[in-house]
């Protein structure tokens, strides 16, 4: 297990609010985040369900940490880093109520976008991935990085568990996905530059073929890795 | 080196024209096969270049091969399985050459659409993939199997180096990735079916993410690997 220890991380801990945070990927990100020594806000559309999974979380916790749970807008309010983690469909409704409390704040997309059958690539009508749209919406006020789009929620919860598969990283900005590498990192994986926000359109579809690769061979945790490197 | 011995294959090899094949990948490819025991009708635009091609591809293999080179058009009516291997620029043009006497044949694209930054993600304006392009081309007459798009030319003629890259199979039959896989496994790598031939976009962005990883890491082959498997 690669996390780091909370004694290693102190001097360089974030606020990461975790938007759609009660599901399975951001709860299992938050986790991850949270024992690494990162002070977690776990958002949902309601304050009452983001205070309950943050419940779960710490009682799935050693002491210590540092976990809240609250509406999205609050969570985006309290934090220094936000992470988007709903379905695609709720994407644009849920950026719509925090957007003036994203303003110079970096935000880490999740989402992908997945059509009727999910392991068919599926692109939004605009033509454009989940994540450009992202950045359209909040404008110049923040800026987007897309990551985590092919990490299988089903280990994370498991520290014990390497999770088998690199963390593909799409931004405008070297820093902004440096700093997203070390999120990596801190909760066990790696993190790979793959270039500008254009091509999470790619990484936001591979996921529909891993989620294929899965259904083919009857398992529920495809990844990726990038060799050479 | 996983290569099949040429006794080990005779039983199922089989004619395999590379259109393109006077390029890189597509030569490196034929030259693996070649090396398997498979029959290379190399195609070019002009079948002297074709020829040359095939003199230069038996002087790098031990006796017993069989390669030949030719125009596209022979290459195509000689094979029983068709490789396209051209720059996406040329596809069109070259399937055109071909339409007719590729009836009732399996055609494997290569190709990769890449824009003026081969490290951006770029697709043709028509927001297909070149491997559906291809397909809607040629229709019922013959069905299109996308791979080797991720497969850097920079190892294939060293037979004694592995491929640190999956392949990734797009296509609508089973059957046909199945072959193709066997092919993936003549030529010492792993073929992986990637689902209908939509998926093929991904398959062929991902190529883009790659450029950007050997450029930032000063290196020639980075690849992929699908994990959990």
């Amino acid at each position: 297990m690669r996390l780091n220890t909370i004694s290693k991380i102190k001097e360089h801990n974030v606020k990461i609010a975790i938007l759609g945070g009660t599901g399975n990927e951001g709860f299992g990100l938050g986790f991850r985040w949270a024992a690494a020594g990162h002070e977690i806000i776990i958002g949902s559309r309601l304050a009452e369900k983001g205070a309950q999974a943050a419940k779960d979380m710490l009682a799935k916790l050693a002491g210590g940490v540092i976990v809240s749970g609250t509406d999205n807008l609050t969570a985006t309010q309290q934090a220094d880093l936000v992470v988007l983690s709903v379905p695609y469909s709720a994407q644009e409704k849920t950026l719509a109520t925090v957007a003036e409390a994203l303003a110079g704040k970096l935000l880490v997309t999740v989402v992908v976008p997945l059509g009727e059958k999910a392991a068919r690539v599926w692109r939004p009508p605009s033509g454009l991935s989940a994540a450009e749209e992202a950045q359209q919406q909040v404008g110049d006020q923040a800026r987007v990085v897309a990551a985590f789009q092919n990490i299988s929620a089903h280990h994370l919860l498991d520290a014990d568990h390497d999770i088998e598969c690199d963390v593909l990283i799409c931004g405008e900005k070297g820093a902004d996905k440096d700093l997203v590498a070390q999120l990596c990192a801190d909760a066990g994986m790696r993190g790979v530059n793959a270039g500008p926000l254009q091509n999470a359109s790619v990484v936001e579809g591979l996921t529909s073929v891993l989620v294929g690769i899965n259904i083919r061979h009857k398992i529920k945790n495809a990844g990726i890795r990038i060799t050479g490197i």
